[in-house]
């Protein structure tokens, strides 16, 4: 069912309006009445009018259709409004009213009967516990802002964050074109939200808040194909342990795993920014036009800036461009007599209007960013700088103003739609957002397992190791040469027949942690076969031996998260795992040049390919691929391979622990 | 010599004076005029009086004594202009002239030859290239800034940087005691400024932007002293590869390993921020009397501000405190019903300015930081929360103000001098920085070698593989058992000596890639030493042998920087020195306790640790210990110990190579 009801209704009915100026049902109907150009009802038991329009006493009392019904009644009444509502033939409904999923179970079960109600009379919900909703068409929301109409539409998880938006676009003249204030996501989901903003044709760019995601994998399918559309920004907040509890209080939603969040949002295509700031500051770059490139010249009249901002560019990895001998002479023609042309491009501190204008026009038409910090000198205001830059609008310019006047500077730059920072930090950080992008991934998921892996793993939660190597087997990943001894005579006829050394530990049919039990020896030849498998036997009769490889000991494991399902994950191995934590998580299932791109993102990359000793990488991104192939055929649990020893021959899983859901 | 004429002259000379008023020496003389309460002396060849005072043809036409020369002639009338000062006998001067070191060889010639003339004539100098100076007794530089008193001092190695930063004291409202632009540091240190601003009452924090040190074992010398009198807050300008480039034309000084940079202000006690917005947040903690602690309240009235703040003190592993039982029995009386009190605290979002009040009161007492996020909902705005603040002011709160009227509440909040931010971000990690400040450690250098140890580098730049293993062992650092050989039977007789297996490798005097070489043989048995003793000798008649040790790999190095003098590093060793890059550095000497923190720092303590296997940490600490002597005693020019094994047993050196200057 579309949301258009929902996003451009043409009748509204409030429910809980308010004379009360005070309260939020007035102030939804005060803000309806500033921008709705379709039939406003309100609804209240009590009054005949309210703000100078017919109010009813209920519904029901309504002549003409309703498109959406905004509620705003206390907690206990907003089930008899929904059966109201369905009565009505109502199509859409906001609920504004609070105290349910969030307050704890009462609540819960409170919402469920809310939706289940709604189900049946085909109504979609957006909320409960949300601030409501602002499109081009009304502002539904209980926020007294003076919305700017525009190009950036906002997505939040928090009423708190989406008024704190508002504010903010209010403060720089951001025009916004949509305000989704999700609430619980009872409902409508982000996912369905996202796509459909992403169609809108006066939205330039999407910023979402997130908390919790309701429906992971739909936004995950969703994505990729949105991204194409508009770029779409994430924030999360709970990415922390203090954080994820303050989540759980506040929309009642399950913060789940960071790193997974971050890999699904990479994988769809979508940005992800750590802070606030970060959110605040890419909308600049994505509401302009300038061209932006990762390749950067650095344009100021003070040398300590220069070094400052150069220093943040290489930081962040982004390119400082060489200048053109041709571009080279022409600059030493306006420059003064010590100053030389190079990147950073200093005019120096006697530099005025027009030598910027001169400089600017030289450079104009290189094909890169020209990140032109000014700063208030004597001789210059930023100001009078940022009115230059104007006459290179469309050259790829970004102003970065500081100094006494770096506020109107900035309005000069913003009402051009030049993006302006008041940090050559923050404008660093933000081309690197942007000129980072992923290139988005659509994953399709299709359990069709091996037969012979269906029969290893039939009506078992758990697999014995020598089975969990077979299932490695089965999948095409590699295995040193292991046996099964079940007496001294076994353990030397299988150790005859994989070569010496060779490494004896305990098999166990759960996964136990076999080196703190003294259950593994390694380096074992041929003479004492007998004796370790005396001393392992009193551990655990039946004992494992394989062939002592060596090599890069790498950690490659899956999981099935709660909100994305399953992902794979791969590191450093061995005891070092927790230690190191360089690690790279891809949803599954991962292409080779996905699980190449995670070894780049953990060290496993640089590591294995250190002094050029040719461990096999290929075999590696296999590997990888594999597992996580085997996640999604089997629906795995979780499983692990530390380690999985590379080395020139290939990727072999020595230890494998898998658990099936 | 004291640089009291400098800071507090009673008569100052403006060379190079002039009277067109775009001009610096114009600038200079009115900013003088509306400033200093001493006798001004302008000097012009032609002019007669300058902006209403007398001007002199020279600074010898002057009757009264000049205790302050400042310079603004062209670059080819400085030397005349130092040689008039000598005779006059100025005490000191100001060298705002530029073109000089900055600029290539020749300017470096004429700098040296003007501070030749100064020493001789028994002149300071301040610069040259340097913007001026100002003190709450005078302004002697070219900026126009209208300077508000106050309890910040500045140093800055950038007049652009210098320039910025009065720019934004003025917009903030922050008082500046002292702004210092070093320049080109020929003469005047930047150690001897911090030290003398440290000593000032009226300053009670000093910062410094710094590109070169002129003098790094001085400043190391002094900052332990500085520090212990006032907090010290250092930012670095090329602390890259592009950045370094930049500041070489700009200063003309080199920038040198921002590692050993890192390390010698943690040593000293400074605090070192990554960029300039950190450098201005933590000015509004440095200057508020309120007591900041790493214990954190959050109190919010939006629960998508709490998620986020929570997330950013984890991330910086701060501490969210827990409410005690009795807070928030108090609290639960002025909550709205469904709100439960905890950390952080969300007044809702109905919350008025009495609310807030209300929940202060009752946990103002608490010993933690408060941090207040306010943002303007329809109830309530930022500048009535802000007012609020104003009746706990000492009681450690922060206020981060967010919405339409975030501006006009930190105002309100800045002139009460309780520290305000725009960001919760912001305002953890200025609270970060500061509450994580280093102990200052003085470093005291003697160099007293054993007498076997100068016996063998005697008359060496480096040492043969041997005997670096010999220096190790006169400092008390283990070695694996080991001996060379240089034929079959010396082989088999060495190995015998130390035990099977061993390891072998080639035995040269210079250091090379042995691995590389294929020059390395590991796990060598009885049966096999002849064999490989031939294989070997192919590349080098002198075989080392070795007791094969296994363990965990470290890398423990020394070097000389060029600015600090000796450093000691550590970090994972064998062949991912390069690759993981998990190292820390220490100022030599280090004591044991530093080369602990050192270990932590890197995650070579997590490493030694892991899985409880008593890997012998006491020995890696004597290990650092020992090495960071050596460096001093030795005079060391590079040194690595590569890999040291570390395990149950110890610390053994297996791999040294060591240069000497």
């Amino acid at each position: 069912m579309s949301l258009d009801t929902l996003f451009r209704p043409t009748s509204i009915a409030v429910i809980g309006a308010s004379r009360n100026r005070e309260k939020i049902g007035n102030i939804i109907v005060r803000n309806l009445i500033s921008t709705f150009r379709g039939k406003i009802y309100p609804v209240n038991k009590e009054a005949d009018s309210i703000e100078g329009l017919t109010a009813y006493k209920s519904l029901n009392d309504i002549a003409g259709s309703v498109d959406l019904a905004i509620i705003s009644v206390p907690r206990q009444g907003v089930i008899e409004v929904m059966e109201d509502a369905v009565k009505k033939g109502v199509k859409t409904a906001i609920v504004i009213t609070s105290g349910f999923k969030e307050v704890g179970e009462e609540g819960a079960k409170i919402e469920e009967q809310l939706i289940s109600i709604a189900r049946k009379g085909n109504i979609r919900i957006l909320g409960p516990n949300t601030m409501g909703l602002i499109s081009p068409d009304y502002n539904g929301t209980f926020a007294y802002a003076n919305v700017t109409r525009g190009e950036v539409a906002l997505v939040v998880q928090s009423g708190g964050i989406g008024a704190y938006m508002l504010d903010w676009a209010q403060r720089t003249r951001t025009g916004i074109s949509f305000l989704v204030s999700m609430g619980n996501q009872s409902d409508v989901k982000e996912y369905e939200v996202i796509d459909y903003l992403s169609r809108d044709p006066e939205t330039r760019a999407i910023f979402v808040y997130l908390e919790g995601v309701s429906d992971g994998e739909k936004l995950l399918d969703t994505l990729p194909e949105v991204v194409q559309r508009k770029p779409v920004i994430f924030i999360k907040g709970g990415t922390t342990g203090k954080g994820a509890e303050a989540v759980k209080t506040h929309t009642g939603s399950l913060a789940g795993s960071y790193d997974v969040f971050k890999a699904a949002i990479r994988t769809g295509g979508g940005i992800l920014v750590d802070d606030l700031s970060d959110f605040l500051n890419l909308t600049r770059l994505v509401t302009s036009s300038e061209p932006i490139k990762e390749d950067i010249l650095v344009v100021t009249n003070s040398g300590g800036h220069g070094v400052l901002t150069s220093d943040a560019i290489s930081r962040s990895n982004l390119n400082m461009i060489e200048l053109p001998s041709r571009i080279k002479d022409d600059l030493l023609k306006i420059l003064p007599q010590t100053s030389l042309p190079k990147n950073p491009l200093d005019l120096s501190g006697d530099a005025k209007r027009d030598r910027y204008n001169d400089a600017l026009k030289i450079i104009q038409d290189l094909d890169c960013t020209k990140l032109v910090i000014v700063q208030s000198l004597p001789v210059v205001s930023c100001s009078e700088v940022a009115k230059v830059l104007l006459n290179f609008k469309g050259k790829g310019i970004i102003g970065v103003t500081m100094g006494i006047d770096e506020e109107s500077a900035l309005r000069i730059l913003e009402s051009a739609s030049i993006p302006a920072f008041n940090f050559p930090e923050s404008a660093v950080k933000a081309i690197k957002y942007l000129t980072s992008r992923p290139i988005p991934r659509k994953k399709i998921r299709v359990s069709q397992p091996i037969n012979s892996a269906i029969e290893l793993v039939k009506e078992k939660s758990e697999l014995p190791d020598y089975d969990a190597l077979k299932l490695m087997e089965i999948y095409g990943i590699r295995t040193p040469k292991w046996g099964i001894a079940q007496s001294e005579e076994d353990a030397e006829k299988v150790a005859d027949n994989i070569g010496y050394p060779v490494v004896m530990k305990i098999s166990t049919d759960k996964p136990v942690h076999k080196t703190e039990l003294k259950g593994v020896i390694m380096n074992v030849e041929k003479e004492n076969i007998k004796e370790v498998y005396k001393q392992l036997s009193q551990i655990s009769k039946r004992v494992m031996i394989q062939q002592q490889l060596s090599g890069l000991e790498i950690f490659v494991g899956g999981i099935k998260d709660p909100a994305f399902g399953h992902a794979v994950v791969v590191g450093s191995g061995g005891i070092y795992v927790e230690v190191l934590k360089n690690v790279s998580y891809g949803i599954a299932p991962v292409y080779e040049d996905e699980a190449l791109e995670m070894l780049k993102g953990s060290k496993v990359h640089d590591m294995l390919t250190a002094r050029k000793r040719g461990y096999d990488e290929g075999s590696l991104i296999r590997t990888i691929v594999a597992v996580s192939r085997l996640l999604v055929d089997l629906n795995v649990k979780e499983m692990d391979i530390n380690p999985l020893i590379v080395n020139e021959q290939g990727a072999f899983a020595v230890d494998v622990r898998v658990v099936l859901t």
